[in-house]
């Protein structure tokens, strides 16, 4: 037994909730790696290891991908100060710049609390933009498509994806989870004007998602949006539970997780 | 007189509009500066002569300082041949890259039609966030402060800059207008939710600004939402006709050309 854990288990260390903010563009995904490459984890681990020096090792709800944005990740970790929330914050967001990452909020939690393990619901929202002339300003935040997208057509899509089903079809094919069957509770695609365009939200929400679910999922709806697919052939596609039968997987600079459900909101109040 | 207007004169080239949206944080501003500093006109100018190689000089609506940006800048350029307006576009967007400008529209207008001098109307949006975690996605395009503001306050404030006056309080001491007086048609502000923090827009409408002018006001009325001005301080400064009664001048980074007014829009139908 470590001397963290040790701590921990005479009680001695609180545990705080993080509710993280990031542009994932410069970094390889949220997950820590071997090899030099920056990671959002190593970010923040980097930051609280410079107010309590030594190892940390935090856990989050959602591993995203490198490339993939964040305006409500939630990660722990467990401190040997007892900190006040207010200034943790300010403490970390002085140590984390200038890398893209904020901590927007912490909160002081039960020690049974887990970021990952203890999640009941996983929010997503992709952001597509549909015009000719290039993006200026949201470079590197939305995917832009060139073609118009029929927006109740997607919606027709969508629609055969909501419930519990085997989606093998949607997600990758390095995906580790143990079971294909996940139930999404609501796939919302709205339509809001854009210079020269439009912007498409795909709102997803689920207790958790396969590895590249949600990206398999927009590349196939923008697809059908197109014209390429009828809204039916989504339907066969996700039937079919083969990988094989998924559309295009979309690129991850329009996708952010913007929010995590507990049980018990740990910001709240 | 040179070969273009000859040219012109003799009814040869067309004239056209450009709708232009761009990031204006890399940028020394709109207008072309002698030393080789990067400026929107020069970007748009060299996508020009890729068209057709000879010296272009076009106008625009607004003379945007450096790192302000624009989501309806308006230009006009003379070609001599007949191009369709979409070509047009995606002729000038595919040389624009890889800078952060886009042309947005093209429309073919008559001879008579100047961007700068037809138009009536100009409209700014500035755009501020209130929180005190560093934003991330919106780094350079929004001016972040840490205080609270109150929107009453600042829009009790503002109506006091609302209409015909004399604003040599709000120019910039180098500002060439002939005349301080200026008529704003509208300042409105709105708030708007910012994930653990305020958005908040001023969206200014007039026929025309002085130089630093939306900025001057922008700076005043921040101070007035954080306690630090009254609102009627705002009257007094205006009042005093002094460049020295100002409140601070805010950063550029946060403002944006919107749009401009011409008695027919040249972008409509």
């Amino acid at each position: 037994m470590d001397a963290q854990v040790s701590l921990r288990y005479l009680g001695f260390m609180p545990r705080y909730a993080l509710k993280i903010e990031y542009d994932g563009g410069p970094f390889a995904g949220w997950q820590r790696q071997a090899q030099g490459q920056k990671s959002v984890q190593g970010a923040v681990e980097a930051a609280l290891a410079r107010l309590e020096p030594r190892a940390h090792t935090i856990a989050a709800a959602g591993r995203t991908d490198a490339g993939v944005h964040a305006t409500g990740q939630v990660a722990h970790c467990d401190l040997e100060r007892d900190w006040d929330p207010f200034r943790l914050t300010e403490a970390l967001n002085f140590h984390l710049k200038p890398a893209p990452v904020a901590v927007v909020q912490v909160a002081r939690v039960p020690d049974d609390f887990h970021a990952r393990f203890s999640a009941v619901e996983r929010r997503y929202t992709f952001r597509l933009v549909s015009r000719r002339a290039p993006v200026v300003h949201d470079r590197g935040l939305v995917w832009q498509v060139l073609n118009r997208l029929d927006l109740v057509a997607m919606q027709a899509g969508a629609a055969y994806l909501v419930g519990h089903h085997d989606f093998t079809t949607f997600r990758s094919s390095i995906c580790q989870a143990k079971s294909p069957v996940k139930t999404i509770d609501e796939i919302r695609i709205e339509e809001l004007p854009y210079h020269g365009g439009t912007e498409i939200r795909f709102h997803l929400r689920a207790r958790s998602f396969l590895h590249n679910q949600v990206r398999s999922i927009v590349g196939t709806l923008e697809r059908v949006g197109a014209g390429g697919w009828s809204p039916e052939e989504v339907r066969d596609a996700l039937a079919a539970r083969d990988r094989a039968a998924c559309g295009p997987v979309c690129p991850p600079q329009g996708l952010y997780l913007t929010g995590v459900g507990y049980p018990t909101d740990p910001f709240a109040g």
